[in-house]
């Protein structure tokens, strides 16, 4: 990993991209070690992930080449692999909490988490086991903004690359949102768009389903109708009380965040209006 | 199988049932070889599928004492195992018919299949190379009254036990529905509740799952709200158009109906409310 | 499907041979639709499969510019869909072959099947009901020599471009299998390399496994040890004998074959030593 | 949970044992609220796990008057829940002992953790921030007998219920093991029977295969035969390297090794012979 360089782009589709695109590359004196390509015909939109082995004499040019011959407008990140910054958002559940903070005390994790916001102070005592900062920022006798506004603060202090809702059980408002977008993380416990809201197993228990899921998306303004990252399921049945459904989808939460996270900081993922392109 | 009895008791729970049945069950000679119970907590009904060794000598006895002793209504099924009857509704699509053909032609089905019927005449040469009579009632230029009753004639005129919709594209009217309670079977081809109703492909596709699903239930009234009986799911990815969905899913959709239609003909799905209890 | 062109290349690893191989094509105003890649870092090998839209004007021309071009000793694939054809080797047991013929008979299998051809006369009449030749085959007092010179007979008089063994017990020899490198696939009953050899589910069973497969290969000369296509497992507990095994693994067998066999007539399959890359 | 008590009996196989104990239990004052049975019909033995509502107001006679009663020598736990004890074992790596750890941290592990050893001190930091005794028992410089010595006089010391080896990568000789019958729990990396032995991933990369697997069972003084509590695969493909698939098995590790340690605790686990009964 370490000396590579990685490339992505989105632009819009034409024909001859990936000649156009390798033979830039290779001017630059890179090799391609994996290239990985996805055309939406419905939108015809041409995305790339491409990893390079060495890295570019000129970045800024390498970036300037790729760019004017490109079709369109294109989006173009050109990103030799570094430790990216994470936030965690938590309420009283701990299991996604737990996993995300053994993975970073190992260096498992790829990145640095910089903060921990919490709106109850369970989650402290373990946190600060770890010497990572929590902050404990109650929304109780305040209005949502005041809420938030005093999370955005720790946030902006941080500038985390990305923000992870790790069973944060509040719902963030569009102006909240609107300040971080592609960059907040949430895990949802449902397979979206299963049991959207709410007391979703409590959902899935009432219709007696036999698999329940778990959806990592990224947030948005529509109430879990973000692009979705990552989904995974467990099986169920006629015995499962709410609190089984509860304790067996912990268990998805924890995997499928995670996955989406690592997901995420390997740049393996990209927003394509309100879908996810995933180079896994 | 040959030599066994099928005990199916449903009633509203009490203490002391499983002494009860047991011993009532061994006071007529039959040895539990397995026995699965269930309680609904919510709705303090129980729930007890019993495989004995041996034939009751007096069937009607049996069911006379677990009756009188059973608390409050029970609803009780003495079932030496014999082969049902199945008749199956067909539009265009072959993939669930096929297997299930297949099966039946193997004898691995455990059921006669007795008619195929089908609103278009796509599987007719399928089925009648099997043998089986393939009743084509168009619904085309008919009333849904006039549709549905030849449909009625040719269920009613071969009396089967279970009704399956395999990939039949039209929806029943509720007076339909009400004269086959607890007997008809749909495969619906999205992971309920995600996607109810037309196109859960194309909705699916819209949303950017990454798992897409297959749902087999009973059906009643409520559109795609019947009881759940099996489920399943596949991976899917940015990469698959609508039209890889449909294919992808039409693999599950055929597993699930078959695997539902198989605990079903084995007597080991019971209906409780919008739930099915399911014995595996 | 119709107006693409697929290249499939196999070639020691060299830098820029994406940027070679795109301009390549892209000279031959072919359009590159999706690329897939993979180096492998060992063996110092590079492969790619390319799908373009429209076709070469001179098709031999590409061969010949391709091969200039690329490093070492290449192998190259230029090839407009086609259909392909299939003969299958059956004994008794029939849920492989069903799967097949039934996607056969509704031309979702994307290949003629020439023949069946069985060492028992258990799935004559099957296969007759879809109107395809079968023969039959017996072992019975022959020499395995003479047993296989008569299936070659037959199957050199059909020259089929895959031969699927759905299920056929009788292992070949080395001299059967040298006839047809690369065209033989087996389904085999574990997940291997776990329970080689005969009677899997014995063995499962008697080990007491949690998790039951099935492996679909290429066959070489060594037992159950070619390139694996495709696997998947499903879960057993306790309670399933060695026939309630059998019968659980059959479902995987099935779904296991006709997606290896659906891969391999996609050209999504490449050899690669004992290994397979597998571009899905 | 609370009022609750836990029956595990495991006997030879008779006629009626279903009737006789569910009576004796019921003569106690007992209700039954689930009832769990498997009978072995090979081995002609009959196991059952019954959950009661309620305690004995004479467990010593509930046992006695079990025992007369049940046919030959019976094995019979009464157990009303309480929380058991986990030594764990660890070598160097990480994820098993994190997830434990956290679970453990937050009550929902069921058991106390009363030490951690190991033979690197790597994990040793890891284990002290969650305040837990770590005890370094190096291997080096010393003979087996030495090394297990050190850790039994520790293990005898702290009498723990269970001995979880959390990825103890040494093999541990027959005396340890005849030590502790029923008591070690092991993890291996592989989907046993699969790859038994060392490198279970690299012999995997070797053979191509499309899933790997991840297996819990007891120990015994065969190499990785002792019986398998549980087991879970993960999709690989051609394109990952050993190093990948060691990454994406630690998850599989990580998730088998928890769940079957759940399971062990909660008194669902029977072992017979070479297998686990698992009443889930």
């Amino acid at each position: 990993m370490t000396n590579q360089t990685l490339i992505l782009i989105q632009c819009p589709d034409a024909v001859g991209l990936v000649a156009l695109i390798s033979n830039t590359v290779s001017i630059h004196r890179l090799n391609i070690v994996t290239m990985r390509e996805y055309v939406d015909e419905e939108q015809k939109l041409f995305f790339v992930r491409i990893v390079c082995s060495g890295q570019p004499e000129d970045p800024a040019r390498l970036y300037h080449d790729l760019e004017v011959r490109l079709p369109g407008t294109a989006t173009i990140k050109i990103n030799p692999p570094k430790v990216k910054s994470l936030a965690l958002l938590v309420t009283k559940e701990h299991h996604c909490l737990g996993d995300l903070m053994v993975r970073h005390y190992f260096n498992t994790l790829q990145a640095d988490i910089c903060c921990v916001i919490g709106n109850y102070q369970e989650l402290e005592g373990f946190t600060k086991r770890f010497d990572l900062p929590f902050h404990y920022v109650s929304h109780e006798n305040k209005t949502k903004e005041e809420f938030e506004r005093e999370i955005i603060r720790i946030l902006q202090a941080n500038a985390p690359d990305y923000i992870v809702l790790a069973k944060f059980m509040r719902i963030l408002s569009p102006e909240f949102v609107s300040l971080f977008p592609g960059k907040l993380i949430n895990i949802h416990h449902s397979f979206l768009p299963a049991f959207i809201g709410a007391n979703p197993y409590k959902q899935a228990h009432a219709r007696g389903v036999k698999l329940i899921g778990a959806t990592a998306h990224f947030v948005t303004n529509d109430l879990d109708e973000g692009p979705i990252i990552a989904q995974d399921i467990q099986r169920v049945n006629h015995s499962h009380t709410v609190k089984d459904m509860v304790k067996a989808g912990k268990e998805i939460e924890k995997s499928v965040l995670s996955k989406a996270v690592e997901l995420v900081l390997e740049d393996r993922v990209i927003i394509s209006g309100n879908k996810t392109i995933v180079f896994e």
